[in-house]
């Protein structure tokens, strides 16, 4: 059984929020040695305690990450930096860390200096979450069939990065890909944050509230859904991520103008060839 | 029982693709008198015989279109004016067609003047549909709560607009609302044709194909869904409705220029700004 690798682990989670509380609840269900918490939130801790996801929940990280083999930081990404400023001298000597940040490179840059030679930070990427936020809206179901990216960096130890990826596998993720990092910022700016950035102005388009309600359908209802979005997570990943989005929104707008210009010159075949075109991409994703 | 007024009607349905065939499934759990079905297709009319979820399945609409009270037109725009053509004399006397197209305007001014005097066409409009095509994929679920909109015009008889109201609420649709055909078009542009042109173009700005399966998580998949697309139906939805899919276009293609000029300068502010108001507008939509 591969799980029985995992008996031994200590681990901390930093942020009960969706994704953490995800992590916590799927960690709790591959019955691994300790599973502590650290929020600032006292209702989030007391609720994860009485839930039986963590063993304990901490305000302060210092005790437990003292203990931790894993810490997984499931905070936004400019609080890690600040969270490895302020503990750096406590982490115990071997441990990993590992982070669930939906951008890379910058803070792989940041984070690298300031880290402790006896520590090895394996950033990862789980491709999973849910529009609302907070502990209440986690379940292990989250991470289910989803995508995990891993950008190993040269200071990584192959032994802790195939710790994560085994680890994750058998919280439920399908596949777990290691990737270059600014391959990975490139290629997460058009399948995650232009998604958003569609969603957002599709809704702000929107020029028939409140009686749109009665108009919507499964498509629109779909297309919006993301539009609910966490203001402050997704402005840090927007803008720390620009230099690939703003490219990216770019030949979206191509691709759309050019189906307009097809409209507006009536062209059905040219309008086809797109619908055809979209229809075979789509049948290939999984 | 509201189910006992449909019990005496006998219903011809033309065209057996998914939503015909929800149709059926749907008006048969009502017990109406009679389900017959006309589809050029012999295999699937002998499947939807087999499957009991019609009477008596037809290539030729004539027999039973003139023994029928209702006659619900599954089929694509431009086929309603040909069907509407071909069969006129055929109608029984006080019939009752309806249609399911998404466009309104040009079709109701199209068959209005080659309409017998005798027969009422309530133009009716099922906010609900699956990407995929054929009877294979009709169920009675796909209707279940979803909108429903009725574009009356001057000819119509009052009570038939109710029966067709009654019907498709006991059918499962949530809301049945009346609107203007002019304002149906405006709005399903919005709503249905302009998320289609988004969903299309952004898969179609795909330049990572075929590792992309890698990277992509439940907002890609989402929001790419719908481009999987019948060309067929969506190249007549769009030219058949461009007037106001263009400046729905353009209207969207501003919010996202506004969006990624934020990103340009930096302005965190604004663009939080825009997902504050892309969230309070979600969290309207039921």
């Amino acid at each position: 059984m591969i799980k029985e690798k995992f008996t031994n682990l200590k681990i901390t989670i930093v942020g009960l929020g969706v994704i953490g509380g995800s992590f916590a609840k799927s960690l709790k269900a591959l019955n691994v040695d300790k599973v502590w918490a650290v929020d600032l939130d006292d209702k989030t801790l007391v609720k994860a305690e009485e839930l039986g996801i963590i063993d304990k929940g901490y305000k302060d990280a210092s005790e437990p990450i003292q203990k931790s083999d894993l810490i997984i930081l499931c905070i936004y990404p400019k609080q890690i930096i600040e969270f490895i400023q302020m503990y750096k001298n406590k982490f115990k000597n071997n441990s990993i860390i590992t982070d669930v940040t939906g951008i890379k490179n910058g803070y792989i840059k940041a984070i690298n200096p300031i880290l402790p030679e006896s520590v090895d930070f394996v950033f990862g990427h789980p491709m999973a979450g849910r529009e609302k936020k907070g502990i209440d809206f986690s379940s292990r179901e989250v991470f289910q069939g989803a995508n995990y990216l891993i950008t190993p960096n040269k200071r990584n130890e192959e032994e802790n990065i195939k710790l994560i990826e085994e680890l994750v596998l058998a919280m439920g993720f399908k596949r777990v890909s290691r990737v270059d990092v600014d391959k990975h910022d490139e290629i997460i700016s058009y399948t995650s944050q232009l998604p958003h950035a569609i969603a957002v102005s599709l809704i702000n388009s929107d020029e028939w509230a409140p009686e749109i309600d009665l108009f919507i359908g499964d498509s629109y209802r779909e297309l919006t859904r993301i539009a609910r979005i966490n203001e402050d997570l997704w402005c840090e990943l927007f803008m720390g991520n620009k230099e690939n989005l703003i490219p990216q929104i770019e030949l979206f707008e191509n691709k759309i103008r050019e189906l307009k210009d097809y409209l507006i010159n009536g062209d059905e075949e040219k309008l086809k060839e797109l619908f055809r075109e979209s229809t075979k991409r789509r049948e290939k994703i999984t």
